[in-house]
């Protein structure tokens, strides 16, 4: 008994953590439970819910799923609930004022597959049920699923849209191919990297974002407090969308470093504008 | 106002009606009319729910999707509830001793699709929340429609079980042909009829099935009790698995009606046993 209690059922990476943003209802974390297991997820995370954890509503509305209420676990924001991930999929069905890779729940399944079989670790964020996500928590994304469902009515229940990004997982389980080689920055080429390089994690994204800001910060760039949320947000957007691996986090790092040491610190020859 | 109150949005025939065969909880059922306007349907008919109805728990689940509730129709039975209906099928998670044509939901969705298309009327049944689908309904059903979900848990939420039918219905709308002109009983053609062939109603088919049954019990087939449930279900079953037209259920009904005249009653030459 002793060493096990805490151990995830699914080790990191191979099936996607379902990360709920501040979900209100109790009830509905049990029937995101129970879609989850009904497609054989179990990794789910909840940030900063609203109500009292664990709940007895959640255990009555998983109909049985309690293991995966069980092994949820909170965390006080969505950076920390994906820190140990590599691939972040935004769900939403309300439309963005960012440039962002936008898949079918059935595209993004087979990406997740092919991900996760190459070892990297998924996560699909949902938001709050009044409001879906913030854009805070796109942009920390890498793709968005956006679920087509009827244009007037697309106000989706929150175990209804895991159930149907689970069930496409689930579907798509022959069709899974093996790791592929190239690197590519375009749409449905997201998880191609090569076999020898290791994606970055939400957190080493994180770090390089904090440094990123800091520098700005310090530079001025980020002067005007009024554009300064959005600005943070844009860039994070455009890094995220990237796909970055953990080497090109290390070297964006080393160019900030370099840049903001820049000419004040002569380092010797070298090229540079 | 006058005259439109009762009409359906959609006519019968171009989206398939939801078929809900004895609902126990209100909110399932508000939740069924959330997932099938989210989907793009809007038939929705109840057989026997044990709510009252109208009922204002369904109402505050069903989250806007009012018009679904307020058109939705009372039955007293699944036969009447489809009377008008082609083709059914019934959705269910367990399995059924009986032999039985069994889609995947992405599959019977492009099925449906060609039938709509094709002016043919579609049933979806589903069965109460705790047991599924009896039997007997399974036997009226044409196909099965089997969700392949987490054989550990499958137990689903009905108003999900709805939302996996209608989201592969609405996928499938870039899929639609044109109608086949091929008659097959091979799996996958259950729809392919020739253009001048009229599908049978689940009316009709009853009719052939309570002749059939009734010149059975007269002529001793049926006469042992215990066993006559099941003797009727499977000629149901196997009967309604063949897809029949309209003037096959007559030509059925007529060939029943001279087995039992017979050579009791001589009609001139001709050949036959």
């Amino acid at each position: 008994m002793a060493g096990s209690a805490d151990e995830p059922v699914s080790s990191s990476g191979s099936t996607p953590a379902v990360v709920l943003v501040e979900p209100q209802l109790a009830e509905n974390i049990g029937m995101v439970a129970r879609a989850m297991l009904n497609c054989g997820l179990d990794d789910l995370r909840l940030v900063r819910p609203r109500a009292d954890w664990p709940n007895e509503k959640a255990v009555a509305a998983a109909s049985g799923a309690d293991r995966v209420l069980e092994q949820a676990r909170l965390y006080p924001s969505t950076a920390a609930a994906t820190a140990d991930l590599n691939l972040l999929f935004a769900t939403t069905a309300r439309s963005r004022a960012m440039t962002k890779w936008t898949l079918t729940p059935r595209a993004a399944a087979s990406e997740i597959r092919r991900a996760t079989a190459a070892g990297i670790g998924v996560g699909l964020l949902f938001g709050k049920e009044a409001r879906g996500l913030g854009n805070d928590d796109v942009a920390l994304s890498q793709a968005i699923i956006a679920i087509p469902l009827n244009p007037t009515f697309s106000s989706l229940n929150l175990a209804m849209a895991v159930l149907i990004v689970g069930y496409e997982w689930r579907m798509a389980a022959n069709a899974v191919e093996a790791a592929a080689v190239a690197t590519a920055t375009v749409p449905g080429a997201v998880l191609q990297l090569p076999k020898e390089t290791a994606p970055a994690t939400a957190e080493q994204l994180q770090g390089l974002f904090e440094q990123l800001e800091s520098e700005l910060d310090r530079c001025g760039f980020l002067r005007i407090a009024e554009k300064r949320p959005i600005m943070v947000r844009n860039l994070r957007n455009l890094f995220g969308r990237a796909g970055l691996s953990a080497q090109e986090v290390r070297t964006l790092r080393g160019i900030i470093s370099c840049l903001v040491a820049g000419p004040r610190r002569p380092r010797g020859g070298g090229g540079g504008a």
